[in-house]
């Protein structure tokens, strides 16, 4: 199934302790129609506040529903800001997480001079000058294989820290921008890559913001990932900027 | 001054007994900076849920504080969906009701099958089939000077109801819409005239989407308006969709 979530009341995507998650909700809503609650799986966590357009999770089902009428009927069992807009059935191989050969992100900064009253629960306000073409070259030194330990959480218990970023860019809106202001436009940055690290996005964000405000020189990008330590990298960037834009597999994408 | 404001919270723009309007905030953060609470003029009502990109208010004052400080002063005083972006001195004789030539509205329709998780606080969701030709037909009939009864609240109490449209168009924005779905892409209404009735722009909404569903042939509008009924029209639709787009001056736009 797919979901789209606005993610701000939320504590993330993965079941917790203190309860509150999309998977908490999911799963409530499934039991509901089947009868006995599922154990779903999702194609990966998002952080507390992060958004989705077309998250993927799978479950295991014995239910005769057929696959076209299950996001109507979860959709009225779930709150509005949680939407289902796909449902199919897949081979019993398939796995959201495992099954998943690329995952795209989008990260949100306004550099307008004031916030969007409608968007601010999805963007990271900067009304500070930013040079976006310094932030633009920065961003294409992520592309390829690296270890990205230095845009990882230090809390990050994967064995691996080596990922590819297949394709980074920014693309700004200036549909909004007024003319004779300090107004900057809306910077979307959409990173693809093989998987993600715990906090990766947002701290590559945190530090190309450090680069689009002269903090660092855009091919510095290249000597911190090779120092292969956090403490290179800019801080973590706030979380309601960022939204999993899609999930890609083998056979079919979302 | 210029204001925004995600209208979602509030009681409308004008103040009422029930208090909770963008108005009383206004006036409540002004008053902060000038030590008494000033009155002020908007450039027209928004109902209670109405959001507005561009409002434009003012007020008498003799403070001395610079209109370029005024945004950030007050933004830091007000809600967070109100923000104030633009400030200037004016003429005494300049109103921002009465010196108005053109105010626009945009009324949006989100005709995808899924609700839009991120701005279902702005859209009217219509899934259902809808002739979008024939809305942008019954549109264009729209245009003109016209006795607006028809298309107004039966409480209005102007004594005019003549009002001209100058430009009615519609946009369909197909970005979000899926392939090998029934997404019908989202529609943005935009209309501008001299001024509107109350209720005005819900009803002609209201109407257009009786259009689309093939309730009324697009020409029945002259038709209707001809009528000065009320009851020819469709009925008024509901209020989140709509946003006050602009209001445009003589001697200067916002």
């Amino acid at each position: 199934m797919t979901v789209n979530y606005d993610g701000t009341r939320y504590n993330g995507f993965q079941t917790q302790p203190d309860g509150n998650t999309i998977q908490d909700h999911l799963e409530k809503a499934i039991a509901t129609i089947i009868g006995e609650k599922p154990k779903i799986h999702g194609s990966g966590r998002t952080d507390a506040g992060v958004h989705a357009i077309g998250q993927v999770f799978h479950f295991l089902t014995e239910s005769t529903v057929p696959a076209e009428r299950w996001p109507l009927a979860l959709n009225g069992r779930l709150p509005k800001d949680i939407i289902v807009t796909n449902a199919r059935e897949v081979h019993l191989d398939f796995h959201s997480r495992r099954s998943a050969k690329r995952k795209t992100y989008r990260y949100t900064i306004n550099a307008n001079q004031y916030p969007d009253v409608f968007l601010r629960h999805m963007q990271l306000h900067h009304p500070g000058k930013l040079n976006i073409e310094a932030m633009r070259e920065a961003l294409s030194h992520f592309i390829g294989t690296h270890d990205f330990t230095t845009f990882a959480s230090k809390h990050s218990e994967k064995q691996s820290h080596i990922r590819t970023i297949y394709e980074a860019r920014l693309e700004v809106d200036y549909s909004m921008t007024r003319p004779d202001t300090r107004d900057q436009g809306i910077l979307h940055f959409y990173i693809t890559g093989s998987g993600f690290l715990q906090h990766m996005v947002r701290i590559i964000m945190g530090t190309l913001v450090q680069v689009g405000e002269g903090k660092h020189a855009p091919d510095a990008i290249s000597n911190m990932i090779a120092a292969e330590d956090r403490s290179e990298a800019g801080p973590t960037a706030i979380s309601k900027a960022l939204t999993m834009w899609g999930v890609h597999y083998e056979e079919f994408n979302t």
